[in-house]
């Protein structure tokens, strides 16, 4: 594997990322998944919508070029990072044969909200957040891709704490409901959602209350770290 | 993603398969998990134990590079072959930089021990069967990488249809456990084995029993595969 002729024989390499965040769907208003993508101002797939990435720099870690392609296309720094897959089909790129080593990210709403994201995004016509379930033609396979990044988050919000890169360290369970309601792009019950997590011992209450709120103050609650979820990867979290 | 310059900056790339097999431990006379490695001949890490793995050709797709490095290493094809993760960090590799993108595959008791593997083992003395518990030391990240396939296969263990890939369509309640066994590396309880089995509608009889054997013959059971599993990885199977 470290043939001195392997560089010069290897097809190139790109890290590229599937960011979502949650922001309100322009046509219901609702929470909804949303992702960054970037008009390609070059051939191949000149005009084209395509994920946020680039090459990997010579004295750079994988995740960390995904990081940096991410905060130079969105301002924003990833609340969870993790290796997707490795994609590298003859043909996708069309030109020269490039493998891309794709990572997903979620941001949290009050990052993907602020300042620096809203100014950048409107001052660079060529990025732009999308809802992900009404997506435009992407370029090479970024569309396999992108249901991919989607289903791998929706299995995991099943069995992860991966709600909480979304929300704060305390929420109520309707922000909680609202989260996973985004995520899986339909409406949960109210009170099976309240039976399900209460049952699954996955978070429990502060024993404080949201305040600033009319009428009755809803309980505050926060992840369960006592409870060991279904995701002891041995590489760790980066 | 396509800039023509993106290939001279990439590091280079490499394709390395974790392969699983069920063998006879050495010293048990139990079927344990195997994992074939190569000898290095060369620098760095001459003479360390490694990976079977090299370059991806040019008109070639990653899961393709990683069959064909396997069969040249030790002349089986896979029952199941996986994308594991692409590792790709400064330093792994002492000399140049270079990205693996590594397979894990599952060969079957057949295959493993069928003449022809015989033959390529025994004629090569740089490529050696190890018992996946009590491996030498590897050169570069390989024990790393080892660590993570293991945890991969025996987590898939519990919610798949995997250890279908180390046995035949039809099989006995007992070598099923066996596989089991092996693959996790430690003794289940028959009586409790059979009950997970039969209560989770993963197996059932094919109304046929082992022959050739003394005393009452086994009954004999398939897959079902009217039951979906947790796994509609939406990228499909190799």
């Amino acid at each position: 594997m470290s043939d001195s002729t392997l560089a010069s024989m290897s097809p190139a390499l790109a890290v590229s990322t599937v960011v979502f965040s949650l922001m309100p769907s322009d046509s219901t208003g609702r929470m909804a998944l949303h992702i960054p993508l970037v008009r390609r101002i070059r051939e191949p797939y000149r005009g084209r919508w395509a994920l946020p990435g680039g090459p990997l720099a010579a004295d750079e870690d994988l995740a960390d070029a995904a990081r940096r392609h991410l905060v130079t296309t969105t301002a924003l720094s990833p609340t969870y990072l993790e290796q997707l897959y490795a994609f590298g089909a003859r043909g996708r790129s069309l030109a020269e044969r490039v493998v891309s080593i794709v990572y997903w990210a979620l941001v949290s709403r009050a990052n993907a909200a602020d300042d620096a994201t809203t100014a950048l995004v409107q001052s660079d016509p060529n990025v732009c957040w999308f809802d992900a379930d009404d997506l435009p033609e992407l370029a090479f396979d970024h569309r396999t891709i992108v249901d991919y990044a989607l289903w791998r988050l929706r299995t995991k919000m099943e069995y992860s704490r991966i709600a909480h890169a979304f929300i704060g360290d305390t929420f109520t369970l309707a922000g909680l409901r609202e989260v996973h309601e985004a995520v899986l792009g339909r409406e949960l019950d109210p009170a099976n959602f309240r039976r399900m997590v209460e049952s699954s011992d996955s978070v429990v209450p502060t024993g404080e209350f949201l305040t600033g709120t009319p009428h009755r103050p809803p309980r505050l609650y926060r992840y369960n770290h006592a409870v060991d979820l279904v995701d002891p990867n041995p590489l760790g979290r980066t």
